[in-house]
């Protein structure tokens, strides 16, 4: 069992340390859009019921309607994380054993799951750091994209080759798209049916801003799905999550395009005034270089803001998005309160 | 992979069979508390986060004081099922690897989802007829007590016993007390703690009516919930499930358990009335025993009442609890109208 990794959303162990009730932090520590959409209304069956498999198809159609994917039925799971856990067993097919010398590539640094998952399973990982670097000894490749926290983008028709020399050597391609929703354009949903050996995954909760919900989805040939649906087990999926998935995933998304944007750029307006170098992001966060970045961190703190730092990258800094504009100046007036 | 089981809850199937809509059948296929608790307020916070340290903690708190489990605080699963699935894993300690002679021992019939995990990930599976057929060669046994379909049920200190013997050969006992929450002299929870190699299962959506939600516990030895939950990841469970365990698993559920047996009351004088023989249950559904079951579940279906029929008993018919005494009318009329 390795080391679980620490993620962002830690505002309990944040306040414990620095002070101030959780709820009156700023959590910057997440890629959640932080003014979620008004929940539509649940009707009480669904809390009631065991999920039926009517409301199950509902939010299928729903989301192959949103994410564009042709023919394909995308499966609901309850957290993208849910299946990340999933794809050791499926390298290793129906049978639980795995005693391979596959390798494994993950386009890093990246969203520490995939690693850890993979590890715990016995899988050596090779941490690329482009997918160019992904060759015929890897049986299995992950590219995020766009990348977290980085927000590095690859191309369609990138991916694409890459699924064809993948294919090639009998590998499978996972593109998770966690981060695609406000940049439809990179997503490789369209193309899935033509793709056989790619799995995609997407994440329902950061856009619509319901990440509590656990909700997300698998795009991938119908026996990979089959496969992940049988390992889940019935009813992975709450009837809420089912229920709000079958009716925001048909709604016009337009409205939190716009809003996400906005704050995106309040975010980096804030962060540029207060001479920070923006290395990167998505529409979701904003990704910072400096040299001072523990320092910075700790300084947030004191003001019961949270953002999130890493291990392996001292330097860098990500911001989630700010709610208001009253959240950018309480962040803004931080900021320029830090002595370099 | 195995077939999947057929379980309760088909009622868009049915409907599509027997005609009707959905939504005016009358629904007995499962054991869920047919009146649902009024849901407590979930803060925006539940909804929107990612579920935090502390509303897990406080889940678990709850879930303590609600099972009587002493020192050992329930894990939160995302419904019992998705710890059923890790069963095999945890016989393969840290290994994905499960290459194995051993046998496990299930009481049965039972719930079937037990054989199907372990039959699925290689094991032998001896389906017992009583925890005395469980023996020093078996690596893992379950009991489900009270038993679903038939109700029969293990005086804990039996259990105890079997605990001790599985132990001595080194093996485990699960307990899947799913239906246990309406009478709790009969649950293991509050000895769980002396009980090294107990593995004890609740089920939070059928006593609440909330089945909708996915959430379960877990009770056991630290290291065992250690492993389920880094194997179920990081925020399996959804923010609302555990605001509600909270809030619900600290109130006073004593009405529930009065309306529950005022319902089961009811239930069994109308299919007495029919003329039917109840060969067992609990508080939440019950079985009846009948040459003609195949021909009484087709008749009810007709009438647009499902319940359920067994694959593995085919004189066997459960019924779930009606909701109210309209519900019994229309179950003791449609019944009455079955020509012997």
């Amino acid at each position: 069992m390795s080391a679980p990794i620490v993620h962002g959303g830690g505002i309990t162990a944040a306040a414990a340390a620095f002070g101030g009730r959780p709820e009156d932090w700023l959590d910057l520590s997440t890629g959640i859009n932080p003014c979620p959409v008004a929940l539509p209304d649940i009707p009480p069956g669904a809390w009631h019921r065991l999920p039926d498999r009517h409301l199950f198809d509902e939010a299928r159609f729903a989301a192959r309607s949103h994410y564009g994917s042709g023919e394909i039925l995308p499966l609901p799971v309850p957290g993208t994380q849910s299946v990340i856990q999933l794809l050791p067993r499926l390298l290793s097919q129906d049978r639980q054993v795995v005693v391979t010398d596959d390798r494994i590539a993950v386009v890093s640094p990246t969203y520490g799951e995939y690693a850890r998952a993979f590890t715990s399973a016995g899988f050596a990982v090779d941490a690329v750091g482009d997918v160019a670097e992904i060759g015929g000894e890897h049986r299995l490749a992950v590219v995020v994209n766009p990348n977290n926290p980085d927000g590095r983008v690859w191309p369609v028709e990138m991916l694409i080759a890459l699924h064809d020399r993948m294919t090639a050597a009998g590998g499978l391609l996972v593109v998770d798209e966690a981060f695609g929703d406000t940049d439809p354009a990179l997503s490789l949903a369209a193309r899935a049916q033509e793709l056989p050996n790619l799995i995609i995954f997407r994440s329902f909760g950061k856009f619509f801003g319901l990440a509590g919900l656990r909700l997300g989805f698998a795009i991938a040939r119908e026996d990979i799905l089959a496969r992940f649906e049988n390992w889940l087990g019935p009813w992975a999926v709450s009837g809420p999550a089912l229920s709000l998935a079958a009716s925001l995933l048909r709604s016009d998304v337009s409205a939190i395009r716009h809003s996400l944007d906005e704050r995106s750029a309040a975010l980096q307006a804030t962060l540029a005034s207060a001479g920070l170098r923006i290395r990167g992001g998505t529409a979701l966060f904003t990704l910072v270089a400096d040299s001072r970045a523990s320092d910075i961190y700790t300084h947030l703190c004191r003001h019961h803001i949270l953002v999130r730092k890493f291990d392996y990258a001292l330097d860098w800094l990500r911001f989630g998005l700010t709610p208001d504009p009253a959240a950018d100046r309480r962040l803004g007036e931080a900021l320029q309160g830090f002595e370099r």
